[in-house]
């Protein structure tokens, strides 16, 4: 499944600015005359999108936390069949605003301890994981006030307190522990412009040491 | 996640007339005094019969085999919290017109050589076997022929040539010869009142040795 583009993603608490670090890494490297797909999770496909809706839309109760997992890694698999593995294959870079870890750490950890879970089921219906990860760290408060002033439909994972917020922080945090190879922490409590450059250093390093 | 009740399947290919078994069962049980709760997959609780219209409708190669799997096992997971597992709690018999072993059969055999895949995935998501299955066995051309008779915008998984039949009646013998204890293989090549009278006799000998 190894494809010979680079497939990198953003990760990180609701209102951490990944969504903009994502837009802006995209706009750089494709100045610079990259190829670059720029894609999120859940979605990314149009089977993926309308698996979206089905999980994103009603009630928070709706689906129980495993009904959940299995409906994200649906739309995972489709998005890396359909999105993600053809373009690395053209040899583009692909950015993809959440992926496998957003799962580990919202369904995972906050829906109960289905850690194991979601990793089994990643291992057997997945299996390929990102060449970087971009954690855009932020202090839990700012993140939530943040995403709560955003306007938008799909609320519900946002729709959590302080106390989700600090947990699922200090989980992104061991998580890049867990991964180091491709995990690098960008402090994102600091104005866009400098939290950009970081990331684009990052990247262009990591462009440079590839074969 | 055993519960009190009796949990029955039906299985077969299509045009097997398992559907009309199944409702004639749930008549007969119902008559002798038994709550009986008949149901059907994919669907069978309001989440689930969603992902059914996301899986059946549309083009043939919307999805692919694995994708299917997953959206499959995620309207089951649905299903058996929500309609099947209740109703067990509850005492009830329930009656499943296809279940898990038409996933073995129709993705794990048919789409690619899956079966392994379907089974783990079973095994880490699902988990639950039925008490009792029953396999209306059927000759594949008189089955095929039947179900294209049959008026349904459902067309997909029918839409298949005789070949195929053949594969899956060999398929589900040899299914039942894998899962002995719950299998009891019926000749649906008879007039419906005799195989309506097989299945009862069947399910009422399972009833009066149940303790």
């Amino acid at each position: 499944m190894t494809g010979k583009g680079l497939f990198l993603t953003f990760e990180g608490i609701d209102g951490s600015g990944k969504s903009t670090q994502a837009r802006r890494l995209a706009e750089a490297l494709t100045e610079l005359g990259h190829q670059v797909i720029l894609t999120r999770e859940p979605g990314g496909s149009p089977g993926a999108e309308e698996i979206r809706r089905l999980v994103l839309e009603g009630e928070p109760d709706r689906w129980s936390a495993e009904t959940e997992i299995l409906l994200f890694t649906a739309a995972r698999r489709d998005h890396l069949e359909r999105t993600i593995l053809p373009a690395l294959e053209a040899g583009k870079i692909v950015i993809c605003d959440r992926f496998a870890d957003s799962t580990r750490m919202y369904q995972g950890l906050s829906r109960g301890d289905l850690r194991q879970l979601v990793d089994q089921l990643h291992k057997l219906m997945i299996g390929r994981e990102p060449d970087i990860t971009l954690l855009i760290d932020m202090d839990p408060e700012t993140g939530l006030s943040r995403a709560k002033g955003r306007q938008g439909t799909e609320e519900r994972f946002e729709d959590f307190g302080p106390e989700l917020q600090r947990k699922m922080r200090a989980g992104f945090l061991e998580l890049a522990q867990e991964f180091p190879d491709r995990f690098h922490v960008v402090d994102g409590n600091r104005d866009a412009d400098r939290v950009a450059q970081d990331v684009s250093d990052i990247v262009l390093r990591e462009l440079r040491s590839m074969p």
